[in-house]
């Protein structure tokens, strides 16, 4: 999963003319699509387009093979919250990395509606805002305090698929 | 419940003119309405139309008198994944039946929106989307790989009403 | 949290002008705006509106002082099914209370669309539907059974943010 660094804070808004080209100057690229595990069949759209409406099913971070990052543990035992930040962030690379195949641009995207942010945690952790804070950072870098703007929760499941840390399902307003 | 053999793989768009035909030719049937256990009071609407959405409230798998098939154990644990297949199929015709009811027939869907599958797993089964599967693959059969197509998540919770194996909450359009 | 008593049936549509003066008959109050435990940032909006749908963020009970009511322990364990419910009842207040400070008034909501509730519950507790009550009974004496009516899901969560007992996530429509 690469940890990326924990900075909480990332720096809203690029004077960039596309989220490609501000994803880029943040030093992020889009991982190539899921190789999904032996004897696994998803049979649905990662991406669902409905009128002006882009429902994306729920991701998970990917190696950059495209293979799921799971098997990692749970964030509060194995991994910490700047581990756990960093698999929200690398989620969210995938989600953007399928809505660009779906859509064939990002910046078909007009403003951001919901973000269902789900830890695979430990016992006790529950520091799980901090940890889906690395989606909405991102998506509040990428599209701006007004656009990239989400209603959000954040909340600790008892197993996620393939193991994976963080699984996030959003909602997203076509231009 | 009645485990249902384990296709993984259901015949697509069977060429019947309604979905309830073809639902008859899979040779499976809607169970009647819930009967609620004793002691607990849903006030909320099984099915809930806002305009062109009708958003399907958490179902779960139901036995043949209409009662909640829970009290099985957990996926993983005392179910297994063809078992928790099953489940997730006979959830669905659960969310047909509910929808039938409400709308009167169910050629009034267009197509599907989103599907929100959630596991009564045991600690380490990951194997979810091949739980949920159960419902995606009944969904693609019926309404065909355009029309039937979903976003979805598949994930694993502590603990559902019941003790039922699996919840599936919904999203269609209607025509 | 200030457990409310348990009454399971709230007098459905009080004869009042205004959603607040229906609060106020209750005997009801909204709380204040959200005291951020230490350490924690919420970068997401509470309340995110989108043409005429509004989204409700994540909300948990709040205490008088504007904290989250969190660490108090699961369901089942050291809060009995009333106290869930007084729980889920709270978080309903916390969500008007956003809705409020963010549409300037609750009566610009014209329906309810959608409660997801969840509970950090003991294993083995499945009464959440009982629980979540504790929210849609409070809508529909608000909004009346048709205008309050809902989708709904209540199912048990591994963690919540802050230990908190309840998170409901739900979207209404505006007129």
């Amino acid at each position: 999963m690469n940890p990326i660094p924990h900075p909480m804070q990332t720096p809203h808004v690029l004077p960039s003319d596309t989220v490609s080209a501000r994803l880029r100057a943040l030093g992020m690229s889009l991982p190539p699509p899921l190789r999904v595990p032996d004897g696994v069949i998803l049979p649905f759209a990662p991406v669902h387009v409905i009128g002006t409406r882009v429902l994306i099913s729920g991701h998970g971070p990917q190696h950059a093979d495209g293979s799921m990052a799971g098997g990692v543990g749970r964030v509060g035992d194995e991994l910490d919250e700047a581990q756990g930040y960093a698999a929200a962030r690398a989620t969210t690379l995938s989600m953007l990395a399928s809505l660009e195949r779906s859509l064939g641009s990002l910046d078909r995207i007009k403003r951001w509606v919901r973000v269902f942010g789900m830890v695979r945690c430990a016992p006790g952790f529950q520091r799980l805002p901090n940890v889906i804070n690395g989606c909405s950072d991102l998506l509040l870098a990428l599209w701006g305090p007004e656009l990239g703007q989400h209603a959000r929760s954040a909340v600790g499941m008892a197993e996620l698929p393939f193991g994976i840390p963080v699984e996030i399902e959003a909602e997203a307003e076509l231009h």
